[in-house]
């Protein structure tokens, strides 16, 4: 494999000295970039650009080649692949959101669904994947991605979006045996479709646990945080001579920054509700913080943008086991230039952080 | 005044000894009870009801008849009365909410917005709490409420309810003083229209910050709590020669539970992500908690909503500081008997804990 000529987004995973604080923006090829709007109204369909590995590396590359500063690249994939693979009908309507054909809501459904097999059932992940990482040629590292157990379930319960959650609750509370082989089903797909991800070239994993936060404190571990101990433990760990970081992130999981380092993870995200200084002093021994400005700081002036980014910099201090990101994913009608903001502030004003 | 029969919750919030925790439910005059359709259905549209002191009292009234467990009423009103009363011309669209005629954006719309005078403004609201504590004659203490500065703003700028709040944290990142202008005069007018459903007979008051949570640690000092903090500070504490008891609820704010404490309101309402238990280790000797089960386990069967309820009343522990409640409303599809299961559970397992 070609070198890595920028390692700094690894480095402050594992908490090895950087000239300056890595940064990447979740969601970062998306909608508010004027190219991927047109790369995407030549694929087709949202999931016609997923499922194509070369219109797949095209947009994953184009934040890369706009925004000089990004230390790292992320998988163009949606986080519902898996459930797409358990023959559960994914598609898309304008406006709504995800929804499943078929949906997930009694004990014989959950029987009936599949494990994952990756190679057989999302060979075009893997094969996104090993495109982008040669397409990169050692720019930046690659992160592969999945969504929660949890966070699945709720899609496939609920059958798309929702913002009460009530079927997928309702199936947790009087059937929490069946909710659990529905959790352990997706785990065991989830580590297979990382570890899918890992040996096709993805140099970091993050699971993306959208949903954690809707659950009471008790839920949470039962329910979402078991699975991906689960996951994490099932993980390729080293891969091409070098360690593989696995990043959880729990939205809204504020209160259980604890018990998700406890699992082993090698760096927590965080959305922009928790302080990251007081994050740090709490777990910050175990882990490396990646996050967390609110995406909506976005929407102010360029200098704005920069004050808070001083603000989290300074928040966290001095020294390595920072990742900077969104607390969330960039928004659609974010003006591109404020994204340029963004990174540049934080190129500009990290280096002070890390003498 | 008549003399009051149940006194349990006002005690419990005063963090005197009660013979049970005691319990009301957020939403529980609502959509999830068949007399309620019915009298919405005879009164026309939701804002009718609300402004029709008859209505109002028959509806806030009917949770009562129907579970004798309940120990508190509260004032059947929507959040969204004051902005109404600054000219915005609230009204409802089927199954999308709260909307609003005129948005508020601009320097000079703020400028525009008068501070609302309960007694010419608002009348028909405490018409309601002075029918309201008549027709209680003593039954039960009788919660007045207000939406808190901050989330009365985010429905006014964004012009209804949001998923993303990004045009009310734009004016906030870029315009801080407009937003603080803004906060200021919405301060003002609920502290004259909280005291003055004191003044009518309200004999606890709730501020409802539905959604402080979505912002960051920094902008949530800044921009919700500073303003409850004024309202705490200028409401009447003492009525009928008794303590009128505040109760501060921001969703999502588990976080930042001490500073809301600090307040030196009487009681927080906590939402489900926390554990009751260990929110009393943090501040339950400054504050009553109230809260906290997640409304979706009433979507379960009734056993299963009684061992949820058997476990928050055992992390809370043993005496007095806790009222028993939902962590946000009761939803609309919940089977009233599964409501009925939830307040008998609390009212059959709580002595245990305060003997």
């Amino acid at each position: 494999m070609t070198e890595l000529k920028n390692d700094r987004f690894l480095r402050a995973l594992l908490k090895q000295p950087v000239d300056r604080t890595p940064i990447w923006m979740m969601r970062q090829a998306g909608r508010y970039l004027p190219e991927y709007r047109a790369s995407r109204a030549n694929a087709g369909s949202f999931m016609d650009l997923c499922m194509n590995h070369e219109f797949a590396c095209e947009v994953t590359l184009q934040p890369l080649d706009r925004y000089p500063g990004l230390d790292a690249a992320i998988l163009f994939s949606d986080i519902l692949t898996i459930p797409d693979a358990m023959n559960l009908g994914l598609y898309f309507e304008t406006g709504e959101g995800p929804k499943f054909k078929k949906i997930v809501r009694t004990e014989a459904d959950v029987a009936a669904l599949p494990v994952v097999n990756t190679a057989s059932d999302l060979s075009y992940v893997t094969k996104a994947v090993s495109t982008i990482r040669q397409e990169l040629n050692g720019r930046v590292p690659l992160i592969g991605f999945s969504g929660s157990p949890w966070t699945l379930a709720t899609y496939m319960v609920e059958g798309g979006s929702s913002k009460d959650f009530r079927h997928v609750k309702a199936m947790m509370y009087n059937q929490p045996e069946v909710m659990h082989e529905l959790l352990n089903k997706l785990a065991l797909s989830v580590i297979d479709y990382l570890n899918a991800q890992i040996q096709a070239g993805a140099q970091a994993v993050q699971i993306f646990d959208t949903w954690g936060g809707v659950l009471s404190h008790a839920a949470y571990q039962e329910f979402s945080l078991k699975y991906m101990q689960k996951i994490v433990d099932g993980l390729i760990r080293e891969h091409e001579g070098r360690k593989v970081p696995v990043i959880l992130f729990t939205k809204g999981a504020g209160q259980w920054l604890e018990m998700m380092a406890d699992t082993g993870c090698d760096a927590l995200g965080l959305d922009w509700t928790t302080d990251i200084g007081a994050a740090r002093r709490r777990v910050g021994d175990q882990v490396t913080l990646q996050g967390n400005m609110d995406p909506n700081v976005l929407y102010a002036q360029p200098e704005r943008i920069r004050e808070e980014v001083a603000s989290i910099l300074a928040s966290y201090g001095e020294g390595t086991g920072h990742v900077f990101n969104l607390g969330h994913g960039i928004h659609q009608f974010v003006d591109p230039e404020h994204a340029k903001a963004f990174i540049e502030a934080v190129v500009e004003l990290s280096p002070a952080y890390h003498k």
